[in-house]
């Protein structure tokens, strides 16, 4: 079942490779049937170079594997309270890349400093708060997803499509496991530059007119964008 | 028409993915013939490794498309204002690389600090100030290149064939397409080391006589170098 | 003799190149047949690219080569020390790798500051004390090895299986060869993303129950995790 | 003439490549034949996937051309100065690699901070002091080479083979072509992970004992070393 899918998922995870984002098995990437409420993700610990799409594990949208013999990735809980949870979203991704990961670190939001931010997020890219104990040792994975939910409540998932966990890393999403990835790739990116630019300037920032241009000539219905 | 043209600019955008200076299809490199004031973009939104000459696009100096069944990148308002002010300009680029860019964020001048600099710049490379509001809402990319004229309203753009867009990221031009990304690519590396430079030494800075020398052995009648 | 185990080690020995931790030959790899008492280790001064397994030279643990027309790693003496006060140990491996080198050179431990440090290090990579000026005349590189035992009188190398030696680089170990590469390939990226988040958040840090999650969910004997 | 010579001094060249020591064609290797006198060096402006051991340029060691038809490259004097007044100088290597760049235009030197940098410099390596207006109008790449060897004058250049000047890049020499690119290599890893040594902790530093066990097991007639 749902053999496109699970092409364009392992696609998506091998892409994490090419854009240089994981070292050995660090990331994840699923996707979602959101017509059957199935969710096809990496399995846990195969090396990317020998995944092929049958090792992909399908699972229902509660977690219980549906085809595959392969165990899920154990991030799946936190894939699966984001599908839950961001109704557009058909595709996540955790990565433990090198920038996105020392912003998580920090403890810090990536603030919006430049165009290449505004492309594709609509204002600074938050961090979670730090887990409680409680939290961290009972259903950790799916706390995690849950305080990244709780992070967006008074945010738009669908206009800043990714998030940093607090001293772990990021995660993004998109319209599709693709989407993801391309996401978590300029999150990256973002998280160099505004990096490098608050070494130089600590004082940057970035008008909101400047945020709302970039931004809303590329998503929505005036959308009118392409370099 | 123009294929000659054509080719150099497409070989001249794949050429900013050879130097490392684009994430997907972040940048555009565009030519002109003067002869005939016909300019030859990249489309907008195409895979560099997809792209092939019948794809790039022609306009005349005033945006109208002469040629081409593909939408040229939406920056090429932006382009059209420096060929239009700046005289000797055959070719121009666009890129979001990660230093340069850096710099832009922060909003700040690359101060001139050492030769490698100075075989190319002769001075620091500016950077605009932040667009009104109102250049933001109305012909915001023809208005970019109108903030990018302003900042040389002082300044020689054969002398200085680079700039930071603030908040945004570098242009630079040449002679054609070609030099247009060798300048680019140079502004990306002087970036790079500028930023290196400060963070060990604040105070750094390099002599009128050494600039003048590095640039007037390289550029203008007297020129004699060559590594 | 060992042969096995020299293919083993010599592919450890490649796997520093391909992760890009050595420049020229500044690495070595070794690994160790517990039940014989035997090391084969990396010869001194053969470019990677023209080791073969039959050059990788197996010493007794006292240091006495017992196979092998080559001269042995001039870091043997270290590797032995650590063979036999790190009972557990099964390959060793020591680099000059850029980041986790620049922490040696500082003299400061890495402190967890995120989940991927904690995936495998229970704790900061701890930084020997400089050595005095006897240890460095006499019998250098095993004292090399003694002050690293020294450092870890109150850590437990399996579950902090890397230092950093004052002013030198870093060693890792791990249950084998490859094992140990492995964890000398995250110290360094543990070593890059510290740097940074200690850049941008001097204050940063992480909880010890987000710690121990992380270490104990992947090593131990409750151990579930695989991403 | 000297075709073996010509051979080396490509392959050096080459190799600045294959090290990421340059950009475009900004670098150049020489090296020299004691017995007659003459110095082959890289012709001006080829690009390296050209050149040819027959575009080899070959100098006498007062400058004047013996064989080639291509110009020299215009830092030729630069090298000349230093094979006449550095006896045991067998190649030269100069470059703007980004790290000893970075260094050289922050005017600083670079401090010994750990054993790889002791393996191969006995000591800081030095920066040069500015040019003045007069050396910088007259005969500049020859005055350029006087300014190493003024800053050398303490120094023993067997012992340090490398030098920053102020404001420009580093030179580096050695043996020969193959050794001075070595030389250079090392310098550019040197350069990079003091600048990071010193963000941790600007108080770092390296006592005499340990560059003296490191540079002396290496070189001179006690050495012993090799990983």
């Amino acid at each position: 079942m749902l053999e496109q899918l699970k092409e364009q998922v392992l696609q998506a995870n091998l892409d994490l490779v090419k854009h240089g984002l994981v070292v050995f098995t660090w990331g994840n990437v699923s996707g979602i049937d959101r017509e059957n409420g199935m969710v096809v993700i990496k399995p846990s610990g195969v090396p990317y170079e020998k995944m092929r799409p049958k090792d992909m594990v399908v699972l229902n949208m509660y977690g219980q594997v549906v085809e595959g013999t392969l165990k899920p990735s154990s991030d799946a809980p936190t894939h699966l309270v984001l599908y839950r949870q961001f109704e557009n979203t058909g595709g996540v991704v955790h990565t433990h890349s090198e920038w996105a990961t020392s912003w998580a670190q920090a403890g810090y939001d990536i603030p919006a400093l430049g165009t290449t931010h505004a492309d594709y997020f609509y204002g600074e890219i938050p961090c979670t708060r730090k887990m409680t104990q409680q939290e961290i040792q009972e259903n950790y994975e799916q706390e995690t997803g849950k305080v990244i939910v709780n992070r967006f409540k008074n945010l738009n998932p669908d206009e800043i499509p990714g998030v940093l966990v607090n001293n772990h890393g990021p995660f993004a999403w998109g319209t599709n496991a693709d989407n993801a990835v391309h996401n978590a790739v300029v999150l990256e990116e973002v998280a160099k530059m505004a990096f490098r630019t608050l070494m130089l300037n600590p004082e940057a920032e970035m008008g909101k007119n400047l945020l709302d241009k970039h931004f809303l000539r590329k998503h929505g219905k005036n959308a009118y964008y392409g370099q």
